[in-house]
C-alpha cells in the first residue's frame, strides 16, 4: 500500500472531504490513541464517562455547542440516523425527509421498514425546500395512508446543492402538528454553530468528519431531555450499557480527533462568514466566464458548489481522454477532488482554502476554459 | 488533551489491548489516511469494491484467510453480531450463547429483542464449555417455549477465562439441528488462522482491534454464500448500496490499518505456538510462588490469563493504598494494564512480549510478593 498524498501535496476540492481536514496537532494525539481500545485506558464502564482522556468533557461541551440537553458519539451521522429511527419507529410507519436528503437518510428508514416522503424541492435551477411544503406532505400521508408521520428529518444543509433550510419555520410545523423532528446538521454544525433548542427540534446529528475537522468518523446525536429514556435506556443486566448504542459506539481514534478538534471550535466557527465570501466570489467569477451557471440557492450560504457546465462538457468533447480531460487538467495544475469523468455538471468546495488558493482555483479554471476553447 | 503514553513506554498487558497493537508501518499509512473519507478517494459506490486504497483486495484477502464466501466489514465485532441477529431474527426469537459470552452479545439480542438462553460453564476452576450442553440447552428451550432457538452463538475463545472452545464440535449439533451457528472469533482469528468453513458454521466475526493489530476500531463479518441475500441486500433504490451496512460501515483509516496489518498476517500466526509457551510458562512460574491459581482450562491454549491471587489480596490488606497497590507497583517497574484496584482475581496477557519481556514480568511479580509478604 502506498501513502495518500495528503491535503499539502495539493489544493482539494472534494466537498466530501474539506470539513474533515485534521490538522498537524489532531493527527498527532490521534496517532497516540491508535491502538486499539486505547481511548479505553480508564474506562469504567461507559465512552462518554471517560474522565482521561477527557471524553465526559468533549460530551457536555458538544452538548452545549449543539444546544442538546444529552450527546451520545456514534460512528457516523448515518448510524445515529438509524439509532434514532429505529429506538422510536417501527416497521410501517411513516416519516417525512426533505426531498435533497442524502442516500443514508433513505437508507436508515430502509434498515428499520419506515416508509419515507419526501418534501419535493422547487426543482431547476434553485431546488430550494419551501418550509411549509412540509405542511403539504404530512397532509398528504395522512390523506394517503390515513397514518400520521412519525418523524420528521430536516437535512439542514444538504449534500447536492449546498442549500441552507430555516430549519425553525420546519420546527414550528413539526409543533403544530406534535411531530418530532430531527435535524440532519452534517454540513453545518462545526462550521458554524447550530442551536438545537434555538431551532426547536427535538434531535441534531453532526458530523465530526464532515464539519469539525476531525478524522473519518464519528457522529455525535444530540436530544431534548424528554428523550433520554427512549433513546439511550440502559441494559436490563448490563448497566450502564445503553442498548442503543450496543454499550459504546465510538471507542476508538476518531473520537480523539473530534476531541482535539473541538479544543479550537470556537476560532473554527469565526472564519464561516469568511469561508462564505470566498465561495460567492468564486461563483461569481466563474459564472463570469460564460456557460457556467450555479445551481441551488443564490447568494449561497455554504460552500457546497454545484455547478452546471456546459462550457466544459463541450470542451469535453474535443478532447481524446472526453470528460476526463478536466480532472486531470487540473491534476497537472495540483488541484484534485473534482470528480473524474464528470463535466456537465461539477461540485465542489473552498472550505477552509486560503484567499490565495482560491484565486488559483480561479485562474485554473480559466486557463483550462480558455484553452479548450482555443482547442489547445 | 495529553499524548498517550504508548506501548513503547510500558509492557502493557492489558488483555482488550494486546492484540490491537500498531506497528509503527500501520500508525504511518494510517495517518496519511486520516483525514474525513480519505478512504473513498476512489470509491464508485461501496466500500468492499474500491481498488485503490486496495479494500476490494483486503476484502477478498479477508475472505479467503477466515475461510467465507464473503466478507464485510463493520465498526467492530458487536456491530457485526447485532448486524446478524437483527437482520435474521425478529422480537422474541431465541438464541442460545455460550455462558462465557461477552456483554455485547447480550446487548446485540437485547436491541433486537431477541430472547438469550446461555449453555452453562462447568464453574470452579476451569469455567469450560462443553459442547454437548448446546444440545441439551436448545432441547430447554423447545421445552420450555414450544420454539426452536434461530440463531446459535459460540465465543470461540471467551474474554474473561480465555478459554477456547472447540467449535467444530458445537458446528456439528448445529447441523443436527439445522440451526445456523455464528462463530465470535474476535480473540482469536488474527492471533492465529480460524476458517469458518472447516469448522462448518455459517458466520464468523473477527476483530481487527482485538486480534490482528489494526487500530480501534473495525470488525469483520465473514459468511457462507447461503446467506449473502438475507445479510447483504441492496437497497431498492440506491443500488449498490447494502441496507443493513446503510451503505458502507467502516469508511475510515482503521480500515487502512487492517489492510496494512493483513500485509504480514503469515507472519503474525507463525508467533501462535510460541505466544502459548510464553503464556504456560509464566502462568507455572505465577502459581508455583504460592497462593496464586490459574482459573479457566489447563493448560491454556490462549494468552488471556486470569489468576485468582489470594496471596496479593492479603497483601493489599497491608497496605495504605489497599487494592490499588499492586497497580502501583507494577507501573513503577514499567508493567501497566492490570486493572488498578483489583487484587482478588487479575486478568492479563503476554501477548506480543517478548520472552526476557516475559521474564520480566515474572521478576516484578515476584519481587512485589516478597516484598509484600515481609511487610515491606
Amino acid at each position: 500500500m502506498d501513502l495518500r498524498s495528503r491535503q499539502e501535496d495539493y489544493i482539494n476540492l472534494n466537498p466530501l472531504q474539506v470539513g474533515g481536514r485534521t490538522s498537524a496537532n489532531t493527527r498527532l494525539m490521534v496517532n497516540s490513541y491508535l491502538d486499539g481500545y486505547a481511548v479505553c485506558d480508564q474506562c469504567s464502564g461507559a465512552l462518554h464517562q471517560i474522565p482521561k482522556p477527557d471524553i465526559a468533557g468533549l460530551t457536555a461541551k458538544m452538548a452545549n455547542f449543539l444546544g442538546a440537553d444529552l450527546v451520545r458519539f456514534t460512528h457516523g451521522v448515518r448510524e445515529a440516523k438509524y439509532l434514532l429511527i429505529k429506538a422510536l419507529l417501527k416497521k410501517g410507519d411513516i416519516i417525512v425527509v426533505d426531498g435533497n436528503a442524502h442516500y443514508s437518510t433513505y437508507l436508515a428508514a430502509e434498515r428499520v421498514g419506515v416508509e419515507v416522503y419526501s418534501v419535493p424541492n422547487s426543482g431547476y435551477p434553485e431546488y430550494k425546500i419551501k418550509p411549509s411544503n412540509y405542511r403539504k406532505a404530512i397532509r398528504k400521508v395522512k390523506k394517503k395512508t390515513g397514518k400520521m408521520p412519525k418523524l420528521l428529518v430536516l437535512t439542514q444543509v444538504d449534500g447536492q446543492y449546498g442549500n441552507l433550510v430555516d430549519a425553525k419555520k420546519i420546527a414550528q410545523i413539526a409543533k403544530e402538528f406534535k411531530i418530532p423532528l430531527l435535524i440532519n446538521s452534517a454540513y453545518l454544525a462545526g462550521r458554524t454553530k447550530v442551536n438545537l433548542k434555538k431551532i426547536g427540534a427535538n434531535f441534531i446529528v453532526a458530523s465530526g468528519h464532515k464539519s469539525f475537522g476531525a478524522p473519518g468518523t464519528i457522529g455525535a446525536l444530540g436530544i431534548t431531555k424528554k428523550w433520554v429514556d427512549k433513546l439511550f435506556y440502559q441494559s436490563k443486566n448490563f448497566s450502564p450499557k445503553e442498548v442503543e448504542l450496543l454499550g459504546c459506539a465510538a471507542r476508538n481514534a476518531a473520537i480523539i480527533g473530534l476531541a482535539v478538534a473541538m479544543e479550537t471550535i470556537e476560532e473554527r466557527i469565526k472564519l464561516w462568514p469568511e469561508e462564505l465570501k470566498k465561495t460567492n466570489w468564486l461563483v461569481e467569477k466563474l459564472e463570469a466566464l460564460g456557460e457556467i451557471k450555479q445551481l441551488g440557492e443564490k447568494p449561497k450560504q455554504h460552500d457546497l458548489v454545484y455547478l452546471e457546465t456546459p462550457i466544459l462538457d463541450k470542451i469535453a468533447k474535443t478532447k481524446r481522454k472526453r470528460g476526463y480531460f478536466l480532472a486531470k487538467e487540473l491534476k497537472k495544475k495540483g488541484i484534485i477532488g473534482i470528480r473524474p469523468g464528470l463535466t456537465k455538471k461539477i461540485k465542489f468546495s473552498t472550505y477552509g482554502l486560503t484567499w490565495p488558493q482560491v484565486k488559483y482555483v480561479y485562474q485554473a479554471f480559466k486557463q483550462i476554459l480558455k484553452e479548450g476553447e482555443h482547442g489547445i
